[in-house]
């Protein structure tokens, strides 16, 4: 299936999303792009990366918060500590660039305000998911881009990325959750399924500029499908029909 | 001043709170004691002490999500990091003598519960408040009682806490915010009061035993008259009378 790469968001009209065109005849005749190949700018790619874990950060302290008991409350922590520390990592790469982190983050940040308010789960268990999924797909696509950074910045970026993940934390709460609620599976899955549309809209809006021809658009395409099916393994990880 | 350490919490009825009797007639006779002869059992005081900063951590990442800029929140979340930090320090400790750390904080933990939903804040600025203030005396209260730890656990716990504080970070944000909005200074005072009651109330249940004499009471009195002084201290660098 894969259609989610060319559905609009879930919640009405959006600001500063790309405006999908539709399948191009020739999609697959074109030859596949590295998304490396449409990295913003250095500036703008640090920005949005710190953002994206900010809000990454901020869910997975709310999973904290709202915890059914301590030992899950214990292990989300870990999750937390996971992504803020990747968040100071890349404001330490903004600051050494001589911007003002907040200020960077403000210049790029609707997409990911947007993103944020979008993606917000009503209960603990639909907020877990939300961390869990926005996050690896949001993580593999700053990896895929970070190729196209200079390369010294490139190398440092993918050490930030690479020094740790939650996924598996996280991913385990929500297993262990699921096999008590086996009730909530429909549910859930479909609210993954929800995420996905507003999670590669806001990774499309961090790339040096939205595709403009049916041609790149072909080109790109083929790149959020891997992603899309990085996800599907994750949702399938957890017994959920992506 | 002071009176805060004899004032029954603002909230109605209590589990787990120590009863406080009527400041004895020879307190001024009694030796001054310091709190560490009061230390609880290692177990005790590591639970208590994770948990605590776990509250803590939890406090101040909601100030990070509730903050009205990103200055703010980037700000907000180096002190939820050290918050963090913390907490995980205590963790290993409790994991170090072979405990269960979420079965640990779950035994000793049903005034800490109490203490968190009874300083929990309505606004940001309160909210803010509140991380401040406790964490000051209760980061005060556990450093003291860790003297009477056995010695090389008593070193590490020092270490902890010595490693980064967060009280800077956070008493700017108030202090901006205060000097910004010079109105809501007089009920950030009073929420201030308000939640020192029930922050020595939780320091107290952390003690060995409850004092059960007069006399016990009258010599722990200069102890938490001195975690007051220090908060006392706090609320005028904010400009807000205690």
């Amino acid at each position: 299936m894969v259609n989610w790469f060319w559905r609009k968001g879930a919640k009405g009209a959006r600001v500063d999303a790309p405006k999908l065109r539709p399948r191009s005849e020739d999609a697959a005749l074109s030859t596949k792009v590295d998304l490396a190949e449409l990295a913003p700018h250095r500036d703008q790619f640090l920005a949005q990366a710190a953002y994206v874990q900010l809000v990454i950060f901020e869910g997975l302290s709310a999973n904290v918060a709202a915890a059914p008991d301590l030992a899950a409350k214990e292990r989300l922590t870990r999750a937390a500590a996971i992504a803020l520390e990747k968040h100071h990592a890349i404001v330490a790469e903004i600051t050494r660039t001589g911007a003002v982190a907040a200020e960077a983050m403000q210049a790029h940040g609707a997409a990911i305000q947007f993103f944020q308010r979008a993606t917000r789960g009503d209960t603990w268990a639909e907020s877990l998911v939300t961390s869990h999924i926005t996050s690896g797909i949001l993580d593999d696509f700053f990896v895929r881009v970070a190729g196209g950074l200079p390369d010294d910045l490139e190398r440092r970026v993918r050490a930030i990325y690479a020094n740790g993940s939650h996924e598996a934390l996280v991913s385990e709460q929500l297993r262990v959750y699921i096999e008590q609620q086996p009730t909530q599976a429909a549910h859930l899955a479909m609210w993954g399924r929800r995420l996905v549309g507003d999670t590669i809209l806001v990774a499309r809006s961090a790339l040096a500029s939205p595709p403009s021809s049916a041609n790149d658009e072909a080109r790109i395409e083929p790149v959020f499908t891997e992603l899309i099916a990085a996800h599907t393994r994750r949702m399938d990880a957890l017994g959920l029909t992506a």
